[in-house]
């Protein structure tokens, strides 16, 4: 059953429990690769699944143009339904295919900026059966691996061009190995912590195409209030990052 | 002009400040390492300087050999004193020796453990001119390179024997490619941050060798208070850290 949710930012996604809904760690990836943004940019999502990625980013930062490629039909479809419906046809673009023929798909070598918020899970196929297809393939590695996501985004990006990813941290040592393999230097990464002093679950990535090495580091992202009076609420940090994501993030590059 | 410091296990060492002076990092090394030393162990430290991983595993952990390898003259002769000194002659061995000439010292893969506390800063000229010969070779690539670190722990480890190492976390994209170009699998990780909400300057790192991935981050160490009325003193970690690494550290390990 579908339903049409209001963004932060006011623009409106059509989503369908029985498939995907968008999570926090959509907010967090599009708060992060925003502040990498320059004005006039062109952006491509990765795996845009409903468009959530584009939809927030939008009015968060100056890109002039955001394309999603999406394989899974019935995604797509509800993609286009909600740019259509904000009315932002002419901003974004959603493209129904496979990240593995990229190639065939796109010129190279042609964004400024990619992000992705690919599936995290390798393929296991009894794991994957407990969700719908839809899920399962948003979730798990059934249609394309973290190979095929990083080969992607170095096939899209200018010299130069910065990528934006949020993944698992149990995965991290085959997201660097990945990156360095295409040559997109990690510069930036955060942790995010569901809690104070508890382990990690995911990881912010900033990797610039043809960069010099040298990452850095931000402190942890403490995503809930482990005591106190707002005990399980967003902390201060998370409640500021989904204002942000309403209004306009300032382009903190260099 | 050198001193002769007791340990928190009791253990002397004789060391020279104008040559190189045991921090933190060797304290955090040694703990994080001591949880995955089983009994009856033989631990091997790379670049050991004047010995002071041995030195403060010896009592905490069941290892019943050390051997430390250590390039620089002048700092082999302090720890093979700071050993007699103790009366350890029989359970740790300090050796001269190149890194790049592991092969030519050692047998390979007869280890169950390495440790390393290695040189975290690419060799630069300029930066190091500032520091005293011992103490540049010690901070800057000179002598060895990471490569040239990870490949030794390599050749010196048993199939599934453990690499332990602190290093500089702006380098981990480097860290984990080389940990993947040697077969050495990241299995645990634990990022270090000098106040709470402040971003990481050390990173502990244990990989297994021929071990199959999935990384395991702990939550950040936090080294110090940012606030109330023991600001600027050490968490209550870590002094359990420091309290811990003068007596016996259960094997976590499964």
């Amino acid at each position: 059953m579908e339903q049409i949710d209001t963004l932060y930012n006011n623009n409106k996604i059509i989503q369908d429990p029985d498939s995907f809904m968008f999570g926090i760690d959509a907010v967090l990836l599009s708060h992060f690769a925003c502040g990498g943004v320059r004005a006039g940019s062109n952006v491509f999502d990765l795996g845009t699944g409903n468009g959530i990625i584009p939809l927030l980013m939008e009015k968060a930062c100056k890109a002039v143009s955001f394309t999603g490629l999406e394989i899974q039909k019935k995604s797509v479809d509800l993609a286009r339904r909600s740019v259509t419906f904000n009315g932002l046809e002419n901003k974004i673009q959603i493209v129904q295919g496979d990240i593995k023929n990229i190639a065939t798909l796109f010129s190279k070598h042609t964004f400024n900026v990619v992000t992705s918020n690919p599936p995290y899970m390798p393929f296991d196929k009894k794991q994957a059966q407990n969700d719908s297809e839809e899920k399962a393939i948003a979730r798990h590695e059934i249609m394309c691996t973290l190979d095929d996501v990083v080969k992607a985004a170095e096939f899209l990006l200018h010299s130069h061009g910065r990528f934006f990813m949020i993944h698992r941290p149990e995965r991290l040592s085959e997201i660097f190995v990945a990156l360095s393999k295409y040559k997109l230097e990690p510069k930036r990464m955060r942790l995010v912590q569901p809690f104070e002093n508890e382990a990690p679950n995911l990881v912010l990535i900033e990797a610039r195409k043809d960069a010099r090495p040298g990452l850095k580091l931000e402190p942890a992202l403490i995503v809930r209030e482990k005591a106190g009076k707002n005990k399980g609420e967003y902390t201060q940090e998370v409640q500021r990052i989904y204002k942000d994501i309403s209004g306009s993030i300032s382009d903190t590059s260099r």
